[in-house]
Order: C-alpha cells, then sequence, then structure tokens
C-alpha cells in the first residue's frame, strides 16, 4: 500500500506551509523582527503569549511588542545581547517544561541571519522551531555506479533517534554548526555517521540548495538545506558508527522510488533523494507530468533571510 | 573590464520582472485570462489598446474585457478555435507592422497551457511576447572531462542571428515546438546547430528546469528552460551546421565565468551555465555569498500554468 500517490504528493507533504504574498501564514502568528524591520522568524500564538508573560517579569524588559511583530528592545543591540537574551528565554521555559520542543535539548547553537546576511544572534536548536526562524543543514546523496546504473546509499535511522526513529533518510546529514562551513559539516558528519574517511568525503561536491517552508507540532519551520552529492567506488561501504544510523542500503533508484511513495522516508530526506533524481535524470520532464511543480516545490523561496557570507 | 560584479548580478540581470503577490508588475498590464480565470499571459498598455481596436472591428468579437483582464468571448470554446483567433490577430498585426516583435515571424508554434496542464491554444512563436505567456525551451549544457577537470562547449551565434547576434551561447537551446518532447528538442537541436549524432546525443539526461521572468522591448517573458547535460568523449568536437552557431570554444569553468563577467553571454544562457556550475560544485554554498538567493533566480516561481503531460 502506497501512502502517496507520486512525487508531488510526496514534496507537498514536506514543503507544506501555504504560499501568501507577505510571507505569514493564517495562523495568527507574530513577526520577529530586527531593528531594521528584516522579519527574521515567526512566533505561534502559544509562543507569543508565553513571551508576553515573560517579558513582563523583566525589568527592562527585553522584548517590544507591536502589530507588526516583535521586537529585541533599544538596550539589547549587540549579537552577543541578543544571544543572551535569547538564551536565558529559552533556558527558563526548558526548566519549566513550556513547550514539549526542548525536552529534545541538544547543546547545538544555530545562526539566526540579519538581512546583511551576518548572524544577528545564536540560538539553542531545539528552540528554532518556537521562534520560526529559518535553519540550515546539508545532506549528502552518496551514490555508485554498477554498470553505469546509479545506485543510492540510504540510511535507515536509528530506533534510538528522538525525531523520526526508524524512518529512512539521506545516507548522510547534519545541522550546520555555528562556525562550521557546509563542506567541513559533510566531512565530519561523513565521519561519525557512516564511517567514510576525509581521503573519500573529500571528494563530494555542493550541487545545490533545496528549500521548502514545513511545520511541525513544535512550530512553523523554513528550511535550507545544501545538497551536496559524493560518487564512491563500488567496493566501498558505508558503516554506521556513531548509533544515528541503524544500517544502510544500496539501491536503485526504482526501488528508492517505491519506499518513497510507501512514505518510508523522513519528508524532507525524499525531497533531497527527489532533488538527486532530478539532477541525475531520473526524473525527467518527458516521464513526469508534474516536473515543473515539484521543482518549485525543492527551491521555495522563503521570505526569511540567510547568510550572505559562507556558513 | 567587467559589465558584473558576481554571479548575482548575471542571474538578476535575467530574472528581473520585480516579485508581486498576484504575479503582475507595476506596469499596467492586463491579464490574459481563460475561460476559469486561470492567468495565461499579461498585455502591456500598448497591445492592450490595439487589441481593443481589433477587436472592436469584428462581430460578433473574439475577445471580451473586464476589470480582471481579457478573455476569449463565450463563441470561442476550444484549443483550435482559440488558436484561429489568435492567429487571425497576429497575422493582422503583422501586415500591419504593429508591432517590432512580429518583424521576427518564424512560422513556429509555442503552446500555451490552461490550469489544467493541457495547450489552451497554440500560437506564433515571435508573437509570444506580445501577450506575455510563458514560454519552454531546452538548454544543453555540453561539457567533457579533461584529466578529471570540466570544461565546457560554448557556443557563439551568427553574426546574422536576428536576436543577440555575436553573443555566447549554450552549446544547443531551442523552443520547443508544438508535439515535440523535451529530449527529442534536444536530439534534434544537437544535430541542426552542433553536428553531435544521435548516438552522442540520445546520453543527454534531464537535469533540471531554469524559470525567470525577463522582458525585453517586444513584452513580457516569463521563461521555462529545461536544463539537459551532455558529457562528450574528450575526442569529440561539436561543429557548426545550419548557420545559427559561428564556432564552438572548449573552456574551463574559470574562462566561462570571466566572458560572463564581460558580459558576453545571452543573459538566459549565462543562467543555465550558472545552474550547472552549481550543480557541478564550480559554485558552491562555501565559496559564493550570494550561493542561496542565486538559486532563488534560477528557480522563479512563475504564476503561469505549465504543462501537466511530457510537452
Amino acid at each position: 500500500m502506497s501512502k502517496f500517490e507520486n512525487y508531488l504528493q510526496v514534496v507537498q507533504h514536506c514543503d507544506h506551509v501555504p504560499y501568501s504574498s507577505n510571507g505569514l501564514t493564517s495562523q495568527g502568528e507574530l513577526p520577529l523582527l530586527l531593528e531594521d524591520g528584516a522579519m527574521v522568524g515567526t512566533l505561534l500564538p502559544p509562543v507569543t503569549k508565553a513571551l508576553i508573560d515573560y517579558n513582563t517579569t523583566l525589568v527592562p524588559a527585553p522584548f517590544t511588542f507591536s502589530d507588526n511583530g516583535v521586537k529585541f528592545n533599544a538596550h539589547v543591540q549587540t549579537m552577543d545581547q541578543r544571544t543572551q537574551v535569547v538564551s536565558d528565554l529559552m533556558t527558563k521555559w526548558r526548566l519549566d517544561k513550556a513547550f514539549p520542543a526542548l525536552a529534545g535539548w541538544r547543546d547545538e547553537l544555530y545562526a539566526v541571519y540579519g538581512s546583511d546576511g551576518l548572524p544577528a544572534f545564536v540560538m539553542e536548536r531545539a528552540a528554532t522551531p518556537l521562534f520560526g526562524v529559518a535553519t540550515f543543514g546539508v545532506h549528502l546523496n552518496v551514490f555508485t555506479r554498477d554498470q553505469g546504473q546509479i545506485k543510492m546509499w540510504v540510511a535507515r535511522r536509528a530506533l534510538t533517534k528522538p525525531t523520526w526513529p526508524g524512518a529512512l533518510d539521506n545516507c548522510v546529514a547534519g545541522g550546520i554548526p555555528y562556525t562550521y562551513s557546509t563542506k567541513e559539516t559533510v566531512m565530519k558528519e561523513c565521519d561519525e555517521e557512516a564511517s567514510i574517511p576525509e581521503s573519500i568525503s573529500q571528494n563530494a561536491w555542493n550541487a545545490g540548495v533545496v528549500c521548502y517552508y514545513t511545520s511541525t507540532e513544535h512550530g512553523l519551520q523554513p528550511e535550507y538545506q545544501y545538497v551536496y552529492d559524493l560518487e564512491l567506488p563500488i567496493d566501498f561501504q558505508p558503516t554506521p558508527k556513531d548509533g544515528e544510523v541503524e544500517c544502510f542500503y544500496l539501491w536503485d533508484l526504482e526501488q528508492v522510488k517505491q519506499h518513497m511513495l510507501k512514505g518510508e522516508f523522513k519528508p524532507n530526506c525524499a525531497l533531497v533523494a527527489i532533488d538527486f533524481m532530478v539532477r541525475h535524470g531520473f526524473i525527467t520532464a518527458d516521464n513526469e507530468p508534474d516536473y515543473i511543480n515539484i521543482s518549485a516545490h525543492l527551491h521555495r523561496k522563503l521570505e526569511f533571510p540567510g547568510p550572505k557570507k559562507s556558513t
């Protein structure tokens, strides 16, 4: 039994936040604004309410609210100050068990970029959905050629993962820790998740960026995934190392498609695999009726600033 | 002397129609609507005025105007009827020398798609900018590997071409004639423009679609270009055949970049070459500050329907 009838349904399952003219959905969310008016995130009503409550307990209040959105107050001017304010807030909410999202605290910092492309502040990864800020990761398609035919290494996520346990995943993926480049992140994760040594992972190349706007029970999640490809020698096999991956499969693209239509992939990983299938001529304008629409969902224009310098 | 400082300026030179919430620019254009309300094109004021004048000379009038846009009248119901109405109109305007765009008449039919993804009508290629309808083409990146390094075959357009004579172009490109598939179009153009035989051109693969919204003195031009890649053996050389191409150059990607920044490429061909550079890891998130913005310009979401079936 298939969960999805076609690739279009697969991409729409992930990139499911409706398009709008101002970047806002109709869920009554409040824009998180920087001093120059740039919108860097959105808060859903329960978060807005909790933030108003928190703000009134502090003097001077770190945030200021208006009809347009919520801003940092005038005395919170530098990246370090904004980072401290957000850290204090999220630590308090974590202790209070205010939002389930914070139960997944990772001690991993993500950058939130301003319209100048520089980090406006950094914040705990698990808290990003509460502020609805854009996040940035790398996903690596690992493939080999068997008598000319492309086969893809697909990971099954460990059953102990807090999110999407047991789901299918791209061979290697990870969030970009603050101060890492995308290539450094790929090489680090290649070693940790798949035992791929630097001598091989250095051959991975950046092949694009997949952008989509998804949401979970934790909040709105506009995401950018830098896509890398890595061709392995036919005799090299990725092996789990850090416990994030249960096992790896080597499948031809028709097999990948069948597992995808059954709904076995983590939704955003399916997008990355579809992008691979598009770039390598497996999904084509001649064999896929929704080709243009699928490409649009892989390259959603997000209304939140990204980095201008390498991440 | 460079015309452009960076890739972002190159892509913005082509994809230069401003984003808007309703798909309309601020040039006072009139939407061309189908019966179900789908907007399939836009008319700039001089075209609207000429169409109103033309419409009043015929009984029954083929078009009907409202504040929302212009539609075919109730008695123009089928694809054939719409095609005939547009053909009569453009033939009249061509004879009257009403618009310079029609001096480039090619006797080549382009399909205009409705929201069901089927052709609503077909019309002469040279007339498409007057109606601002979306057009569809194929562009082929032809490359080879010289000791592992990618080199790209770049075409110089014939000096006798009516548009962009002498400019640099992708190795092979062409509009998709009504009834042709994208792959058939690529193979036809490979033979005609570059003397690449079917035995080689059949290896070309569809690697994505580049979408942008440009305009010329003839009107607004939302365009979809299906991108193909073809790797040639190092000893095979494309050769001009039908007079469309002056000569071919074999350049490494750094050379392609330098000619591009000098403004030597036909603008949309530069986009296709940049998309190639992105997919093959020459332009990366780590070496290109505007990576995300460039990707967005290569994948503009256009508000006009495209084909749902293979073209």
